[in-house]
């Protein structure tokens, strides 16, 4: 294993014209998957059980707001506890109810979220969900990735990335490899 | 009772039913791309140049046999040198025309590619083309994967994954940071 770190000075600053980062933290298989077409994840918790939370609590202790898709909330919804007590949390989706869960607030648009966040104001944004992570990676809102990959293909399923309008450069920050094999890398991206 | 020595690891012996094993050594981004789909590789080429040629000296050293598919094939055709003098290499097509360059076999199917193989006798086969690895690795004929992440994401292009019989579960080997933020990781495919 090695392992070595850049500099941290900038990291956490928020890009110009923002004073918010989006950040993604994703468990995937080695093909880059985050869940089977019918949404399961147990080929990812059971071989990330190995890792602990593999730093998933310092991720989430720095984090004031989340931007999730409607699938991702109704995943959520349905754990036993809810797991975003005490974060802001807005849910991306054209048809769930406003109003529905006061848990969260219902945002219609990437546009509305955008404003939302604006406003709020928010600083540290967990932006999770398949589709959410590749509106917000093509609209340029993404600034740290945090990917940990677990060591299976399973050939078909959600992939978290999409068609970019350009090349989204990426600083390598730091890789470590976990105990059962997963590997995480932290990346920043390059404006 | 014949007397001969164990394999010294499990590493160099074939698995059941084979007396080869096959290896894939891809360059990819971080969202999994070899290639944009016209085939440019300058964002891999640029952003590796700083980690040298990222182990792939050794790794062809111990290379016997080649399969390629049509693309892979008819890119390397295009290069000033032949990169693989002495080796032996298939390519998969059902185009090309057979006899059209005595530095290659062609092959009609898997099939008969796995058949040659078989035949011939090889023993370190590289198998490289998108749509090459996936078909070998669908039918399990996949033993070691050596995966290098260069930092960016391109968003659209050519995956060397796809659609699988059952998982592919793996062994992480080993993972190192190679100079320019590469991310090197090598796993064997467990049965």
């Amino acid at each position: 294993m090695t392992s070595h770190s850049a500099p941290s000075s900038t990291e956490s600053g928020a890009p110009p014209g923002r004073h918010w980062r989006g950040y993604v933290f994703l468990g995937m298989s080695v093909d880059g998957l985050i869940a089977r077409n019918d949404g399961d994840l147990g080929w990812l918790t059971s071989r990330g059980e190995a890792a602990g939370d593999a730093g998933y609590t310092p991720f989430m202790a720095q984090i004031d707001h989340l931007v999730v898709g409607r699938t991702t909330y109704e995943t959520v919804r349905a754990f036993e506890s809810w797991p975003y007590e005490g974060k802001q949390v807005l849910v991306l989706s054209r048809s769930l109810d406003d109003g529905a869960d006061p848990r969260v607030r219902v945002l219609r648009s990437l546009d509305d979220a955008v404003a939302a966040l604006d406003h709020a104001p928010a600083h540290h944004v967990y932006v999770d969900g398949g589709r959410t992570i590749a509106s917000f990676l093509g609209a340029g809102l993404i600034d740290d990735l945090t990917l940990t990959r677990v060591p299976v293909l399973i050939g078909d399923g959600v992939t978290p990335f999409g068609a970019l309008p350009h090349d989204a450069d990426l600083l390598h920050l730091s890789t470590e490899v976990l105990p059962g094999g997963l590997v995480q890398s932290r990346y920043r991206v390059v404006r």
